[in-house]
């Protein structure tokens, strides 16, 4: 990565923060500042020039104000859990962790609404108000991990996003502190904010134009009753086309997820939870909602997943049954980490129809790079996961990983879809912009990243490319990366 | 209004536009530019310089890079039926009707979307996807006429939104012409979208950001079954906690409308819906899904408001008599009209844990102003709908009825809450948006206005202040105009 601009002058900074933050906030030493080099995207590394651990929003924006005086740019972080490299720290940049505003600090269950400062856990907030029969109901993964201010950099989804939408959809208000460190207040505890929607527009925009100090999340009951299907096929397609056909069939499932047979066989290796190893792939559908509408949905979904050409559906046969079923589908990428040396989740979105066209088109993409490929994803909402296994250790392997993640990006555009659903952009997928948007609509995000942030101090050279950048990509020719086949999807 | 400024040079101006547009799609004389003169809010008048009625989106493009050229400023609107003079035309301004692009582009069941121009009628949306068991969520009072480009710029919401949302959750896609003509296309027929949420910011900014001339809307299946309770009280603030109540009991109704006394008088006169009319207030609860969830629900919301409270609980007897309900609610404003010479309708939202002190505070402004006030209102959301009767021939009493609104919707951000919930700022409430926003706040809202149309040509002077005109508005002390029991609240 970059290295220290010869006119930052650390010793300087550094007094300079002290003078607002009491020392052991302050982290400068070199062996200190190494577990902080990545986040969960570890393939891309960078020791920060130094890092700071605000405790309080105040000082959150003292350390902006005094960033902002010296031109220091400054990264944000939450847990460090995401996946494309949001959090990647800049060698000439300040990283601001925000673990330290780890405060629940209002409940209110009668709006349904709880305020929580950015470094609390995401499923934190569910454990705090169960007692009140309500819950949190974006659920990333890394739920157990994640914090609610990097669900709302990288407007987080989960399994249960396709019935309950994403991070935007159940956030109500943020407190955000600008580049310049003013702090301001976007949205409202009320159904609708007047002017410009500035909530929407920070969920999801990776800490390039504000750092999020506190957020109103709504609550959800929850479900009387949970119950989940798992239905086997002897055919990817057909598995991809039941996906839209159960939604067709007038059932909006809390989540329906697909593995294909090689995530089959290594989460069952992995975790025993009964899967069908023969099968070449698998759907869960979990219905929730009251006893008896679970009930008709259960017949309905069944008969459809049977009529669409599945050889076999189980209902879980109780609440264990149905929590090893889930625990089969949470662990499959470490599942699959245990059958290669190495693997690269990717993140791209299609229409739910085009689903068979993109997993087959994906194989074929996997044979030209000889590299294999599991899927293991959100299949409702289109949100494919293609799990690419690699050995780091063998010359060329990582690079020919990250080359088949961008063919397989730039598919998923071809045929109507997106390079994200749920992991953001942030350094990985910067070339895809590239492909995704036109040179109009890229100037309009820098636009309006200027509106927010003209110094360009907040988490720069993320998400957003420069025009010319894109340029020279698309001269290097990103078709050469694709096979002949994948190009006339 | 404005008088046009001396630089425009009307003829050249036509001369330009007759170049890119036919003839017959541009209409510049006065006689013909009066129907021009309003939307909805008919309490502000301003004939337009001239009007455009472009039949695609080309044409959309073209004016407005004529218009950009020569710095001319363009008030774009669909069916005009908004209620806060956001298609207020200006005298020295384009006012750009977008009747004439009504096409149904495409319709999906599978994706469940239809793409749709910005002219098409929003109940035209559920029409023509009808046979498919599908339909489209929002439903302002006036979606018989009002139009999907000016649902998308208002963020309308209607009676279903408590349980389906805004527009803003059932919009997936724009294609929107910019301020210098060029086409950009934000958010994607897929879940999410990379980069900066600029559908989000599009939608609800009130044609200030750009021209809307496509959108890909979702489509939602039609319930199985809907019915409605009709629960009487003998005291407001009973029916304002029931709203609470129901809600705190775990259930999501398709709708929660609460009439007062004034409302459920004044619709019984005028559709015999059978409506109690010796209750103090009346709460609409709509329940929709599975048949067995919903009779579950009913019996669950039945007991509930008898617990709250209610005098007396009725479902409707079948389909007939739960239209002639919703008939008499959706008549109310009308109804009200019938016994009132003007009527000034408000739209502020409050949290839902305030309405019942924010209704018996708005009877004490009501009595401080001397104006009757009407409440009808989706309370299931928070969101106000104050009616305020006067005499707009009586000297006074339209500013006293402004005095009064403006008090109003102080109050709601006073308790907080916001100064519209599906109405918009536009012209109207633009004062308030000085108490509802800090400088810092305004000052960004501007910066984004900034970003998307640096000459300030889109709908200029509506939704946002300039912190100036605040200081101004400040300064006249707005507290004047509210009694003192108002301002402890």
């Amino acid at each position: 990565m970059s290295e220290p601009s010869l006119s930052m002058d650390k010793p300087a900074l550094i007094r300079a923060l002290q003078r607002v933050l009491p020392e052991r906030l302050i982290i400068h030493e070199d062996e200190a500042l190494r577990p902080y080099e990545c986040d969960g995207l570890s393939a891309y590394r960078q020791v920060p020039l130094l890092v700071v651990l605000p405790e309080n929003s105040e000082q959150v924006q003292q350390v902006m104000q005094c960033c902002h005086q010296r031109g220091v740019p400054v990264v944000a972080r939450g847990a460090a859990t995401g996946l494309s490299g949001g959090a990647l720290p800049l060698a000439d940049g300040v990283l601001m962790s925000l673990a330290k505003l780890n405060k629940i600090l209002d409940i209110d269950p009668l709006n349904r609404t709880a305020r929580v400062q950015p470094g609390v856990r995401n499923l934190a907030i569910s454990q705090a108000v169960e007692a009140q029969g309500l819950y949190y109901a974006p659920d990333p993964s890394s739920q157990i991990a994640c914090t609610i201010g990097g669900n709302v950099a990288e407007n987080s989804g989960g399994v249960h996003c396709l019935k309950y939408g994403l991070t935007v959809h159940n956030v109500l208000e943020l407190k955000v502190v600008t580049a310049s460190g003013e702090l301001v207040v976007f949205g409202a505890a009320a159904l609708d904010a007047p002017g410009y929607d500035l909530l929407a527009l920070m969920i999801g925009s990776e800490g390039m134009l504000g750092i999020v100090v506190e957020v109103l999340v709504k609550l959800l009951p929850t479900p009387q009753r949970a119950q989940v299907l798992l239905a086997a096929f002897d055919d990817v397609s057909k598995a991809a086309n039941a996906v839209g056909d159960v939604i067709a069939a007038g059932v909006i499932p809390a989540g329906l997820e697909m593995m294909d047979g090689m995530a089959i066989r290594a989460a069952e290796d992995f975790v025993h939870a009964g899967y069908p190893v023969d099968a070449e792939a698998m759907l869960l559908c979990e219905l929730d909602g009251a006893n008896d509408e679970v009930s008709a949905q259960l017949a309905k979904v069944r008969q459809q997943l049977l009529d669409s050409g599945a050889t076999e559906v189980r209902t879980a046969k109780n609440e264990e049954e149905r929590a090893l079923f889930w625990k089969g589908r949470k662990s499959a990428f470490p599942a699959v980490g245990r059958i290669s040396p190495d693997y690269y989740c990717m993140d791209g979105t299609v229409p739910r129809k085009r689903l068979a066209e993109v997993l087959l088109e994906t194989s074929r993409l996997s044979e030209h790079f000889q590299l294999p490929v599991a899927n293991v994803f959100h299949a409702g909402d289109g949100n494919l996961h293609p799990l690419i296994l690699y050995d780091a250790n063998k010359p060329g392997e990582l690079k020919r990983a990250e080359d088949l993640g961008a063919a397989i990006l730039e598919l998923c555009v071809k045929v109507g879809g997106t390079i994200t659903g749920e992991h953001g952009v942030g350094h990985e997928k910067i070339h895809q912009m590239c492909v995704q948007f036109s040179a109009a609509e890229l100037t309009q995000f820098h636009a309006v990243k200027h509106a927010f942030d003209p110094l360009g101090l907040l988490n720069p050279g993320k998400a957003i490319p420069q025009p010319r950048r894109c340029s020279e990509y698309k001269s290097l020719g990103s078709e050469t990366l694709t096979p002949p086949s994948a190009r006339g999807v």
